[in-house]
């Protein structure tokens, strides 16, 4: 009997309406739904794709063995994490064994800084594999913020907020156009890099990009709080300021 | 009478399946569906949606005044540009100003290296706006050469195959994964500057990705010659190694 097919399903940055026809496609006819959650939540992919599950197909939802952020620094950490998409990668497994199609949904792109690569790495070179790319959050945004973002010859970087603030103002001014991720509580450190690269008055700062609670303002107004998980700067380059 | 909404509709990298819900729905519904088109050709994003235009729309198309591309160190060439761009936002304002909404289809994602700015810059002021994100060419490469492209605290970087060879180099030193856009005839210098960087051994060409004619090529491998317009290189971050 052949296997099943794996397929990474990219379904965007949030709105629904920002999936592929492909997406959309394999959402509604694979035989298996899977996707990661964390324990207590729905999971953010499976709420983008509500509605587009099709009538015959089974979910598989890949939970998370931490209820809350476990650091990145803790020694624990990876080692857990590892064991999870390992086991991860069996149950999706046993389900291409058995001949079904398995569409794995991410939120965003499965290749853009997705942890769909974990399940790809451990899977990819056995059973056949197919990727849908999807439209990553930063794309939502800047469309939400009406902003173009790079143009012609820019140079465009996307940048960690968890880099070493001279660091990442080093980065930033090498650059003309410039996304900055993973904010939090690097909030201060990043507007300090901006203003450091003669950037924080083009920065623009998007929290919930194409969701319920969007929230687009210049950073520079913006009052000093932690920043949310999905929340993003955005350095438009020289041609696409405001 | 109220104005029309003029909407900026991303259709993606190729595949016609690639293009959005929300883009497929706009395009089969506006009665005006405009697009950048060169000389003799139908227009890439043109040709994407094909089949997808409603039947009560109207197509308005915006040809390019140039036949072949003219340099862009050409004195003429941003002077000619620019007025071209004025009268094709013209044209799009009268039907917007006659109550028509326009979607103007721009392959990939409108905001990113995309010419719709042009008629943004124009128009977005003075007309209701809205942009509908689309996968960009770069998304459609990855997932083709089945590539994951970056990671977790990962710096990734778009570049110019344009930019000078020791900079680019420099640029590729400072980041984990890149992609390296306009190669044509930049493909040997860029190829230098990335044997320079130390990263020629994980750079991947793809050529019309997501398109018929794909070609996904490791570059060392790749034989010397110009490289098409539609063509990219991918340099994988550290963790998303083929």
């Amino acid at each position: 009997m052949a296997t099943g097919t794996l397929y990474g399903v990219g379904v965007g940055p949030g709105d629904p309406e920002l999936m592929t026809l492909k997406a959309a496609r394999l959402i509604g006819s694979c035989p298996i739904v899977a996707y990661f959650a964390k324990r207590g939540r729905q999971g953010h992919a499976r709420r983008i794709v509500d509605g587009h599950i099709g009538p015959a197909s089974r979910e598989l939802r890949l939970e998370y063995p931490f209820t809350t952020e476990v650091p990145v620094d803790d020694p624990h950490y990876p080692k857990e994490l590892s064991a999870f998409y390992s086991r991860s990668a069996e149950e999706v497994a046993a389900e291409l064994d058995a001949g079904r199609d398995v569409a794995v949904i991410c939120e965003g792109d499965p290749f853009f800084y997705g942890s769909f690569m974990y399940l790809f790495d451990r899977l990819s070179q056995v059973y056949p594999t197919e990727i849908v790319p999807g439209i990553s959050g930063m794309h939502g945004c800047w469309a939400q913020a009406k902003t173009p973002i790079c143009h012609g010859d820019d140079v465009f970087s996307v940048l960690p907020g968890t880099m070493d603030g001279a660091l990442l103002a080093e980065r930033l001014k090498g650059s003309d156009a410039a996304v900055i991720m993973k904010i939090g509580r690097n909030l201060e450190k990043v507007r300090t890099a901006l203003a450091e690269a003669g950037l924080l008055d083009r920065a623009i700062y998007v929290e919930q990009g194409t969701m319920e609670g969007e929230r687009v303002e210049m950073l520079a107004d913006l009052a000093h709080a932690p920043a949310p998980y999905f929340s993003l700067i955005l350095v438009p380059g020289r041609q696409g300021l405001r």
